[in-house]
């Protein structure tokens, strides 16, 4: 499940690491990917932050040439240019590409955390990777960028490090999850929870479930509806499991079945607990005392871009305005960007050609 | 689970009864309540199809004073004006609520037909009804009118039972589902499916699971905000099964358990596998070989009313467009009402008083 890849580097961090929820990790590693050459010590340096499933893998390097999760927007001239940058991305602490997360080897036990890793939160990611980042020399970040879960953890870093962050890119995230992004959350957990300490096929089988709820979550009807219409799937593996005598599945159904199963073999059902309950928690407001506009205030950024698209079903667009206002009513210059997509929340990765102009724009400073 | 209420009537259909998919049912009964006197048989009758889950109790009358789930558009005065109409809604064939469906005793065994209920289609809840009605000497319906599901039952009346219906009122329903419909609805079935044939308590659980995921489907985003936003609840029984230590859980995690717990106790799941199904499959367009304007020429209706909701997730706004441009396209006179309401699918219920005037004003004939 965490086959080393050759580009993916590892850094111990000192311990003992106290969590906001009260917990504590006796060591923690973090796994990172960089790009642009880090001797070059005299460039700005851009972080990137992930989102819940991708690993530290963002885009190809000499060392591993295989494309990368936002591969077309990071390299020489691409927006993330890595002439000019040096990039790193982290994979978050509690995921499974070779971060400290439940799968890890408990040091005091010897065994895996499995179960027993603690709660983390949004604010313990970051905190984890302002830590990497002084290990590495880096003292203050020039750019954030963070798509999804990792627009929380851009914010996270902005606001609870004070100073550590000049400009941050938040793209299809927002300052606080809303009920119907909880509520769809919350369902994939409480059936992936049923699923957890019963045979490997079981747990897989909650994953996949899980995993389908969220592609309904990340994906737009509008897409589906020109992607699929009432297609039905021609490939003989696809009637599997279904009634006698009935017709094939629709087309949208084997899809949703291909892409969670895929998703079941390689990602580990703790660490996505703990990632989805970390997102619903997670309110930017929190450092204000409640007051989003007082807590955007104490980030001291230099400059914003918020930017998501019309159809994103966790984060729609409401929230986006509703995050830039607040960074203006703090006094921070920040450009909004509400893009024509029919792609969802996954617009990122599945349209990322409408990211492009955006993040270049505002990576020209 | 289906205690009988003292307004229920039942009707045994001469059997055998033939299924579209080709399944046999030895004998049928429909279960269904009326209003408005029934021994005047100069008053236009009135037809009333219900969605997935509730029973023929639509109103309330002398016999069972509860009220019933379309009760304020209901009675003496109200939009569906009993003085004015014989009024009948039918428990679906496939249901649990008298009907025959999975629940129900096969004459050939003596025992619950359960998992060998055959499958059925929403044509066969259609034919059900038109049979029910010539069995009550009605020979043609003035008016039918079915929400959600209902929306799919009526149109199959008026498509299938050629002049058997003279005005159609489709309400949150369109011609067929769309992708996103048929993912939410198919996962729905897969979880529940999982849960079946272990014990009781774990059946309820996997019906639990599939209504939450239904709630998150028929509500909006919209008014989830302003309803819960990011209330904690704190009940004390809402804290069951969370991690220790956590937060109390978000007010609209709370909500969706408090009502998928009552839903599981009350409807059976073989029921609901079929009824879903027969949603997904339903497409209005087969009767003219795939052509909607040719199948919606044939009913040969005098009046459509087409209405539903912008924040509709299962059947959008586009889609009710595009069933009255059918209708209009078939030279049937359709008027289209796209209602301006934050409650998503669920607001022929939970807004009902925005579909009183457009109801009104169709029966007014």
């Amino acid at each position: 499940m965490t086959g080393v890849e050759p580009a993916r580097r590892s850094l111990a961090l000192p311990g003992p690491f106290r969590l906001k929820g009260g917990g504590r990790l006796p060591a923690v590693t973090l796994a990172y990917e960089a790009w642009g050459s880090p001797a070059a010590g005299s460039r700005p340096v851009l972080v990137l932050c992930t989102g819940l499933s991708p690993s530290a893998h963002a885009a190809s390097s000499a060392a591993d040439p295989s494309p990368g999760w936002w591969e077309p927007l990071i390299g020489t001239g691409r927006a993330l240019d890595t002439d000019r940058f040096r990039i790193f991305c982290f994979n978050p602490l509690g995921g499974c590409f070779g971060s400290t997360g439940p799968s890890s080897i408990d040091p005091l036990t010897g065994e895996r955390y499995g179960a027993r890793f603690p709660e983390i939160a949004i604010e313990d990611i970051a905190a984890a990777i302002h830590r990497a980042l002084g290990a590495l020399g880096i003292g203050r970040v020039d750019a954030v960028v963070g798509p999804s879960m990792g627009g929380l953890v851009a914010l996270a870093l902005a606001l609870h490090e004070p100073r550590a962050v000049r400009r941050l890119a938040v793209i299809s995230a927002a300052a606080a999850a809303e009920p119907f992004a909880v509520a769809i959350r919350s369902l994939q957990r409480e059936i992936l929870s049923a699923h957890l300490g019963q045979e490997a096929d079981r747990v897989r089988r909650g994953m996949r479930f899980a995993r389908k709820l969220g592609l309904i979550s990340y994906r737009s009807p509008v897409e589906w509806r020109t992607r699929f219409g009432r297609r039905r799937e021609t490939d003989p593996a696809a009637r599997t499991g279904r009634p006698a005598g009935s017709a094939p599945p629709f087309a949208v159904e084997w899809y949703l079945e291909t892409r969670a199963r895929d998703f079941a073999e390689r990602f580990d059902p703790e660490s996505y607990l703990r990632l989805s309950r970390a997102m619903d928690e997670f309110d930017a407001a929190d450092p204000g005392g409640g007051d989003l506009e007082r807590a955007l205030a104490g980030a001291g950024l230099e400059a914003v871009l918020v930017a998501g698209v019309t159809t994103d079903l966790l984060y729609p667009s409401h929230q986006l305005e509703s995050l830039a206002r607040g960074f203006r009513g703090s006094g921070t210059p920040v450009e909004l960007r509400i893009i024509d997509s029919p792609t969802g929340h996954d617009a990122f990765l599945a349209d990322w050609v409408r990211f492009e102009e955006p993040l270049r724009k505002f990576l020209e400073f």
